[in-house]
């Protein structure tokens, strides 16, 4: 299923998020409008965005706050890709030349700076200080989360708990706080708010399970950035920590071996790429996701049954599903 | 007068600060202990956390939040440092090696990115809407001035109204935050907050005006950073905006000449900085630096006579007269 037709129910919602995300964008200094605009268009699902929506719609919740939290989200979301493209020195971002390829290092980190602090114009705006405690708190922890991975960059034998650490704060903490926004505005109960954020930081996992899993099975085209570019980065995600631990000590030597070159050849990346596929490791990362994206339904259960519901539950299919 | 005597009044109150400080930066992640401590520790004046306190005196405010926003406003201070040195590639802040040169432009990067999230976070704890929205504001501001700053990078054409605009945002915005703050926080009327924030405004300009002439003037030594770095970094300040305005045509091409060099000779740096001062740059740069201190405690003539008051006079008059 596409993603455009599950997303049919918000499909205004979302366009009201693209017009604030725009309005927002504009600004007397030109250089942030264009540096905002080239990565919020190079084709973003717009999932924690949607996420809200949809949870909001769950709960029958129409308030115009949620379309400037979900603004908000996205940028701060959109601030991190920023700040990953220059700790990273990514050259592609979703097929188009990265910021920092284009404008420098330099304003890839303050057009995110800015972005965060719009981010946090916005939310003050709403007059809510438990969503601002929620948001800034996961700001926070995902700013964590950046920094424990680059800790862990290049360490073969990252552990499979520090892995999970990793992505719960890079990547399921903003997932989970869009979803609690929601929860927090519509004001439903304590108990329903905590399935709300469990539903959301599963689906989160399961995304970054996916994205790992993709960066070793997809082609180019279909990513839309370099393949075994993880392995390149020396990021040691769930695929290749899973294939590791079946290994031969000669194996595990060999990959040692290839990990550790100064500048691995397009054989090096498709040995290592081929050796984690056989030993199972990216279909143990898509069944890992398997199994977090029906704890994020099971999350849901006691929800009622409507239209919203019946589109996060195909939206968290959709997660595990993808190909890009 | 040194700034330790002028500020005995609020030394406990710096000292809760620096406890605050020190207590925030505890971290299962060391890195972020390291870094954060790394630069914090590194010499920083805490004018902005003095400002606070000092203007929190004058107001009798002595509420335990004025300690919270302070330690954030130095928190989203010394984020921008490490985003800065960043920016600028420095290797020296305050006579010790940059952060970016001992753990890389990555950590530097992420570790600003968790000090920016760390203040909203101390700050939405503070709940108070009012503080929220100077505070996103004045960071959203102070992106934007750096951004403009690096487009103005290397352009000797750069008009003093730009001049004015970057330091306005880059450096007196979080000034006048600091000083609107303890104005909210204490509930004063909103001509008494307008004054307050114009009193910070007027500091932080003049201390950015005296900055950008040390960096012309002082030794090495003295600044605990390279001289002329300013031109080495292509950034054209006060002092070469009007020397340059001096300029006869054979001065002028002489100045780009030097300045557009790929790398420019220790000799070439001393040439241009010579030309500065004896154009009187420099000293027309302190001159508007006083004139703007004039402002500043002419913002505060209304105000009660205390000793807090007897503090930030003395403090303003030291930011125009110091050698580092």
């Amino acid at each position: 299923m596409k993603l455009d037709n599950l997303l049919s129910l918000i499909e205004r919602d979302l366009e009201a998020v693209e017009e604030a995300i725009k309005s927002n964008l504009e600004n007397d200094i030109k250089l942030i409008t264009t540096i905002g605009t080239h990565i919020l268009d190079s084709g973003g699902k717009r999932l924690r965005p949607a996420l809200l929506l949809l949870t909001s719609r769950l709960l029958h919740n129409l308030t115009p706050e949620r379309i400037s939290i979900a603004t908000a989200i996205e940028f701060i979301h959109t601030a991190t890709l920023l700040h990953d493209d220059v700790v990273d020195n990514s050259e592609l971002r979703r097929g188009k030349s990265s910021a920092n390829t284009i404008w420098g290092n330099e304003a890839s980190v303050l057009v995110g700076d800015f972005l965060f602090a719009k981010a946090f114009s916005l939310m003050v705006k709403c007059n809510n200080l438990a969503i601002l405690e929620i948001m800034s708190n996961a700001t926070k922890e995902l700013a964590e989360g950046e920094i424990f991975e680059l800790i862990k960059t290049g360490d073969l034998q990252t552990a499979i708990n520090d892995y999970f650490k990793i992505i719960d704060k890079k990547t399921a903490i903003l997932f989970a706080a869009a979803c609690e926004v929601s929860a927090v505005m519509a004001g439903i109960d304590t108990k329903h708010q905590k399935l709300l954020k469990e539903f959301g930081s599963n689906i989160g996992i399961s995304f970054q399970l996916v994205d790992d899993a993709l960066d070793y099975m997809s082609t180019d085209e279909e990513l839309g950035k370099k393949i075994g570019i993880d392995i390149e980065e020396g990021k040691v995600t769930y695929p290749l920590i899973f294939a590791l631990e079946k290994a031969t000590e000669e194996e595990f030597e060999k990959i040692k071996e290839l990990f550790y070159k100064e500048s691995p050849s397009k054989e090096d990346v498709f040995f290592i790429k081929d050796f984690v596929i056989k030993k199972g490791g990216t279909d143990a990362a898509v069944k890992a996701a398997k199994v977090n994206v029906e704890k994020a339904k099971q999350a849901l259960s006691s929800f009622e049954e409507n239209e919203a519901k019946e589109a996060l539950i195909k939206l968290s299919d959709f997660i595990v599903s993808r190909r890009f």
